[in-house]
């Protein structure tokens, strides 16, 4: 037999398929949970969001309150790094009920001595729980109610506002009905909101032909940091196979002194746990690791699940690869394509959980080493489950561990991927570059579920693309992709020094980089400053001032009645930060247009004096009107406007 | 640690609430199952729904065709009445992976001897399961495919459709995924497609003034049949209440010779399992019922879970009654309104378990006299888990029993009703009155989710609600108002003799009828017959001859560009029924307009010969453009085409 309760919770949101997974937020982050409450009759009910990090023993409460056609909704900031679990309850209130039925009647004229004999019921209880003030007014209603010589003022009492809000403070919630419980992982700021550059270590060197070092890394450090990036990414630093290893520009034959892909992974040198030699040793990987993180970077290691024919692993573990009937290793392949310098992880293996072991040891090994942010080479072409599990592992006892997925591949299994617990994602952001895909994507990402646990990273370039829009493309183009992701996105990253120095020579008819570092050593003038490492140091101060661009969701386009001129309004969660920005899409010509403030959003009407001010230039306007005129010039394609009402 | 599976079921549909609920069907539909069914890399998967009767041991499986971007579609059809579960499942299926890519090889003029070898694993494996014929051939591709002399023939047949078919019959689902288990729930056609009729049978009688009785009702019988309704629906037959009997239009004092509400159930004659005298015996009820039946006819009885105040419980089972502190009774009110005729069912009683037992006792009860079908008073004023669990109960022993919910009430209260079990749900189509809020309200039910769950009935009247647009309406407004009922859903209803005679006095300023049936005897002619019976009569007869009437979901709307025209498009599952409906909502004046035919739906092309016949007036015409001219008079406001391609 069911049970007694009348209230029923229904459509509670936000929730990843049913509480399968876990919503995303950072530390002191707002969840906003709305939920369907409702009961039979003309009862009146109550509910609150009940939520608890998952080292707090009890539960706390944020009362909802009732938005309209029996939608509620309650908030709640989480304060720690964690798990934090929240569900919805939902009760009957009678003594509201038994308040808001005396009131009708006593409206009415009705003699109500029989309702106030009733009100000391529910008195007398509450008074059990409440303070000593309040138990002493309840003591003074509950002779009052029963004396009808006092009847006149008995009434008033019965309806006060007083009685109102104790008995909304203390609720009975007799046979609440509670819902499932859903989890929120709450993560350091920087899951959401990271500043990312990459550069080959290997190019590092200021001597042409040389290959570069930590130490000489270690130099460019200042660079980085100077220009405000906060992530230091690097392809992957250990022995590279040297079995069918992969000549320039991807070439099969591989001649004396090619270096090869620093994905083949794996020598008679060593596997994932291990340095390449040409790089350093691991003390200087360490020292490279404590210098930045004094800089305030980050150093995040690229994790590759695939190895050389050369790898270790191949003698030591062969039940991780496939073998042939003809007793040959299985190398890569798309078929008809060969990717005969990379064995991939034969997953389906019996001996898979020592697989997974070292997978996770290998994490463990080099967050030991200080490492605490992870770009994952390919996730989607290994198993979900596996994600799920390793992640879950790492995230128990390192909580601050981050996870970039770098899944360039159809719509569901980059959500996949981050469904089952990815910090980040890379996106599609790389190739949408008109102003309907980029409105689009971006309502995709924040205006679905998907803003619940996909946290998009942004790249307008990587060692595998170099668009087609960026190869030869001028400063202008530059600047656009750059200010585009920096205020579109929270996370964003670039590969440089190429992006920045706008080298874009691409392969032809593909978009990758001609004599692309993946695949040799590159030198590069690291002192070179230019108007885009201006401009982009500019914007990344800009993002670390202002908090409307740390984080990704708050954001609303605004009507600009021009193609080439994208506009939207970006703001904090309590407003006190509030941007607009309006960028050109066209690298060529000037732009003009007319953008619509947002005027609800922002709480002003129209004729309302509004000052803005452009964060690079420093050139303020005064606007009183809803639609405001804008000019835009190749040299400078953009305003990122600080709202002051 | 988590499993080695490889492919990720999500976002399965139909289900709602992740399962909580079942969806709804009745025998002989279809269900049709889409999933998102992915896996890591780029191997080829498959996917199936299982699925089975509840009495049923083996899962049946209806294999998935890849749709796009990762979205799979099945169908199977129920064919019994009960519980069918259904699951997804999907896998890697590792022989077509390998002749996919042995094929590509080839193609690419690869030398593929190693996957020859390779093959012959998948083929012996699959030899085992195999018919003999099959495994002839399979036997002879395991020598074949070893011997290098005939490789050319080898590779010829590796790829061979023959081959590809016996991998796809024969999968062998290595780590294959399941989903959860959802349920849907297989009713008899009734549940969806009903047509009703209400009277009252204490107005039965043919002579003015005298209580109508059973017996009078079977003299009525006849002609509720020849005008095509199915089910014929009274309201409460128990002994009615004498304590605080309601007089005439629902005034507080009756006076002698006041019936009383039929509402106000029990009485010193007996309660919810008694029948009112005035009406006849047990016996006589039971006797009406198989009239009933010989005529095609069910008869529907009202469920009203509430009590007059000397109803039998009152004194048997004080406890499932509000007691007031003064030692009074609790009477039904909604502040400052009072029902003295009516005691609301204590549902907090302790004693609840009993009270559950017996109502359920009493459905059992007249379940046992004949009846099937149960009309259920205001059910949203009872607890919803006790509708879960009594309709659950009651289906498990009878499941031809059907329940319709009168729930007149907010969207999520009427749509939790319906999740919770409710068979078919009155609907606000009572109030939706222009096109506009026509074809949005029949969008919400058969476009999202509700399709799934929510049965609607579409009343244009029922004793409570004498609408508005129907007070004092003209005869062509309640052939609108029945045309529309009897085409844009397959259950229907109406309170008659009032709806086709036309009787509409409402009390002034309420949507009730004056003088109402409720509360004193009516009297009428029930042999009048006018157009309006006659057009009833024949579109009921449309309704049991075209399937496309028999379901609500199978619509879609036509544009005609005149505000005071609607036209849609119906059709039944294999579309060997197809209707075009275009009905005027104009009672007063003549409409022209040219409707737009659904030339994709109807798979044929712009020029196409299509034959359209109205079935009312047998009128045909030839159309052979996607415009066509409709004009329509207020005398016969509506076509119903059967298209003939």
């Amino acid at each position: 037999m069911q049970n007694q309760k009348r209230v029923v919770i229904d459509s509670i949101s936000p929730q990843i398929n049913d509480g399968e997974f876990f919503i995303k937020r950072v530390v002191n982050q707002i969840v906003t949970v709305n939920s369907h409450v409702l009961t039979d009759g003309h009862d009146i009910i109550a509910a609150s969001v009940l939520y608890k990090h998952e080292n707090d023993k009890k539960w706390r409460e944020a009362r909802m309150q009732h938005v309209n056609n029996d939608e509620w909704i309650a908030s709640f900031v989480v304060e720690k790094q964690g798990f934090y679990a929240y569900k919805v309850q939902g009760w009957v209130d009678y003594a509201l009920n038994w308040q808001h039925g005396i009131t009708r009647k006593i409206e009415d004229n009705q003699y109500v001595t029989s309702e106030l004999l009733e009100g000391i019921e529910y008195i007398k209880e509450i008074a059990k729980k409440s303070s000593e003030d309040e138990k002493k007014y309840l003591k003074q209603l509950e002779v009052l109610f029963s004396n009808e010589e006092k009847y006149s003022e008995a009434i008033i009492e019965a309806q006060s506002e007083k009685l109102h809000a104790i008995f909304s403070k203390y609720p009975k919630k007799h046979l609440a009905n509670t819902s499932k419980i859903f989890q929120v992982y709450v993560d350091r700021l920087k899951a959401q909101f990271s500043t990312w550059y990459e550069f080959f270590p290997r190019s590092s060197s200021e001597v042409e032909g040389v290959h570069g070092t930590f130490k000489d890394c270690e130099k460019l450090l200042p660079r980085v940091s100077e220009m405000g990036f906060d992530t230091l990414y690097f392809p992957p630093v250990h022995p590279i196979g040297e079995v069918n290893r992969k000549g320039k520009n991807n070439t099969t034959e591989a001649f004396e002194g090619d270096v090869g892909s620093t994905w083949g992974i794996g020598s008679k040198d060593g596997g994932h746990k291990d340095i390449h030699s040409q790089l350093g040793s691991i003390n200087d990987f360490k020292s490279l690791i404590v210098q930045a993180k004094n800089l305030g970077i980050e150093i995040a290691m690229d994790y590759a699940l695939q190895a050389a024919p050369d790898h270790p692993w191949v003698k030591e573990h062969p039940s991780w690869f496939k073998w042939r009937p003809d007793g040959t290793v299985q190398y890569a392949e798309n078929p008809p394509k060969k990717y005969q310098d990379i064995l991939p992880i034969y997953w389906e293996s019996k001996d898979y959980k020592a697989l997974w072991d070292e997978c996770l040891d290998t994490l463990f090994y080099w967050i030991d080493c200080g490492v605490n942010v992870f770009r994952v080479d390919n996730p989607h072409t290994k198993p979900y489950y596996f994600w799920n599990w390793i992640i879950n592992e790492v995230k128990k006892k390192h909580p601050d561990v981050l996870f970039l997925a770098e899944a360039f591949t159809r719509p569901k299994v980059m959500q996949q991927l981050a469904k089952q617990g990815y910090t980040q994602s890379y996106t599609y952001f790389t190739w949408r570059n008109n102003k309907h895909e980029l409105i689009e994507y971006m309502t995709e990402l924040t205006q679905t579920e998907q803003r619940e646990y996909m946290r998009p990273n942004f790249w307008p370039n990587t060692p595998d693309i170099n668009p087609f829009h960026l190869q030869g493309a001028n400063e202008s183009k530059y600047i656009q992709r750059y200010v585009l992701a920096a205020t579109l996105s929270s996370s964003i990253g670039i590969y440089g020094p190429v992006f920045e120095q706008m080298i874009s020579d691409g392969l032809p008819g593909k978009e990758e980089y001609l004599n692309s570092e993946k695949f040799q050593l590159c030198n590069y003038n690291w002192t070179k400053e230019n108007k885009l490492t201006t401009l982009i140091t500019k914007l990344n101060k800009i993002r670390h001032q202002n908090e409307a661009l740390q984080q990704t969701n708050n954001i609303k386009f605004c009507t600009i009645e021009n193609e080439n001129l994208i506009a939207f309004y970006k703001w904090n969660d309590d407003k006190t930060n509030e941007l607009l920005i309006v960028i050109s899409l066209d690298d060529n010509n000037e732009q003009q247009g007319t953008v619509q403030l947002p005027l609800s959003d922002l709480g002003i009407s129209n004729g309302h004096q509004l000052e803005v001010c452009d964060l690079i230039t420093g050139s303020c306007y005064n606007w009183n009107t809803e639609w405001n005129y804008i000019e835009l010039h190749p040299s400078l394609p953009f305003h990122i406007f600080k709202l002051k009402k």
